[in-house]
């Protein structure tokens, strides 16, 4: 049995529509020196929030509960998108840190989903095959292709070495990190045209901060040929939509496939549902899986306690 | 200009429906000693064989010529699968070899753009952007999955690796070769059960032999789990495809993706046409691209100058 547990160090605000299986995972993992409470609904969360250093949930809903929180010391957010949290009417008055790494793996999951059943032409074969015909037309490869990754942190990382595992040629945009060697061009600032250029894919994995807002707008997307499809996993705001829908309705782009918008769930009618050649996946790229998650949490947990800096910290200047 | 060119050593006979693509592209390569003559036509091939040494084309043509061929050689299939070139009736004193080694990449993206479409639910999620509605389901993963390759060859080989790579687990069943460090355990003989029994996606890569024949039967569609998947790249002559309907109609098992079959092409109001969760891609998993399959030849022909052995010979008894 051991001795009395220690009193109570710190204590611990969950706040998500997945505080249930949070609060029974992070419980399983007997934290030393916590007290924890848990709910999905913000205004409990305000007052249950009052004697927490720590909150640990959306950033959709811990903004909300910011104010009522005296001794907050760190937030830890489920997603990697912490937007709700950078306002700058927000105090930022304590240590942010984000989800990281894990969607790495997802990521790669879902653009090799598409980039793969594109040049398979899963679609097409799959509306032979209801009127049964013989459909041989010969697919195409990823061989050899280039892909171009706007945004080459973790994610960017992961997408790069599963382009190179099927022989693609890896072109990277980034503001200034040249830290993945699995990129054999790197691209920054007013590059922008000459990195889309000759791309057979393009995907954004970038964050919704100033520099990105529209980045992606009608002069890149002519700069891109014709064959080329426009991958976007990371924020819609980065997006011209309506520059977008005009060039895959003119044909100038091939398609594009789209996890992420500037408003979601998509409003009903919104011109993107029916233009032609767009793959629509509703924000579903990279789920966070709470064991993925809770993870995170722990590890930083325990860095709290030794005293060491946390891990995946957001820099609120620059979003992310 | 050098020296005049050496008399003709050898005569090669190509027949293809790719005749001219080949012929261009083994002129190109100017290679020492050889006369060339190409056609499409069988008929043509016998009367133009009559002087030659070497064949190159497609087997289900090249049968048909090698009564016409006294001095023949050596052949040089131009696909992976050579049961046209083993029926016992025909000539065997001769060297045949096949394509290998260029089909594994285009198999690997073949099987991994429908395993992805599968956990990403590609076609569901198609069909929802069609009526307008935010599909949010959360997708699966690949990762920590499990595949089993039926025949872990230089093809079976490179599915492992990409398996790995998006963190599964493999497993072989293999007539006794284990060479594969990708596969993480091995099955022989009559261990086909125990290999079936937890997949959650089963590769067959099999070739066409009398061991193989309809390997794939009740009992073993019985053993897999009902979320498993089946996939056929080798040859459609490994499954009952009756016993495969059945299993699918009764949702024994969760989906097939076949690209061979007993008969080619598929015939029309077969019961796989429209057998539930069935998807028929007519023999494209790996198409013989011209400038692969011509590396090949151009390097067997440089051994066969060098009094070298030829690389990829089939044994004719055990049928690859």
């Amino acid at each position: 049995m051991g001795a009395e547990a220690v009193t109570a160090m710190h204590g611990l605000l969950i706040l998500s529509r997945h505080a249930d299986a949070y609060l029974r995972l992070i419980q399983a993992a007997d934290l030393p020196g916590l007290s924890i409470t848990a709910t999905s609904d913000p205004e409990e969360g305000a007052i249950f929030g009052r004697d927490c250093d720590i909150v640990f949930g959306e950033p959709s809903l811990v903004s909300s509960v910011l104010p009522h929180i005296p001794g907050l010391h760190w937030v830890q957010s489920t997603w990697a998108g912490v937007e709700p949290l950078l306002d700058p009417s927000l105090r930022r008055d304590y240590v942010l840190t984000n989800a990281r790494d894990v969607f790495g793996g997802l990521m790669s999951e879902y653009v090799f989903a598409y980039l793969l059943a594109h040049e398979r032409r899963i679609l097409l074969r799959h509306a032979a095959q209801a009127v049964g015909r013989w459909d041989n037309t010969p697919p195409g490869t990823l061989r050899g292709k280039k892909i171009g990754l706007m945004g080459v942190g973790s994610i960017g990382a992961c997408l790069a070495r599963t382009a190179r595992h099927f022989g693609m040629t890896v072109k990277g945009y980034t503001r200034v990190s040249e830290t993945c060697t699995d990129v054999d061009a790197y691209y920054h600032g007013t590059d922008l045209m000459a990195f889309a250029a000759d791309l057979d894919y393009m995907v954004s994995v970038l964050p919704n901060t100033a520099d990105t807002r529209r980045i992606v707008d009608a002069a890149v997307l002519a700069a891109l040929p014709t064959r080329a499809v426009f991958v976007n996993i990371g924020r819609g705001n980065a997006v011209d939509e309506a520059a977008l829908a005009e060039a895959l309705q003119a044909g100038r782009i091939a398609g594009a496939v789209l996890d992420v918008f500037q408003e979601e769930p998509l409003p009903p009618g919104h011109i993107l549902w029916h233009t032609p050649n767009v793959r629509i996946t509703s924000h579903t790229a990279a789920p966070s899986f709470p064991e993925d998650i809770v993870r995170i949490f722990l590890g930083n947990y325990r860095r709290l306690l030794q005293g060491a800096a946390l891990r995946y910290r957001v820099d609120f200047e620059r979003g992310y």
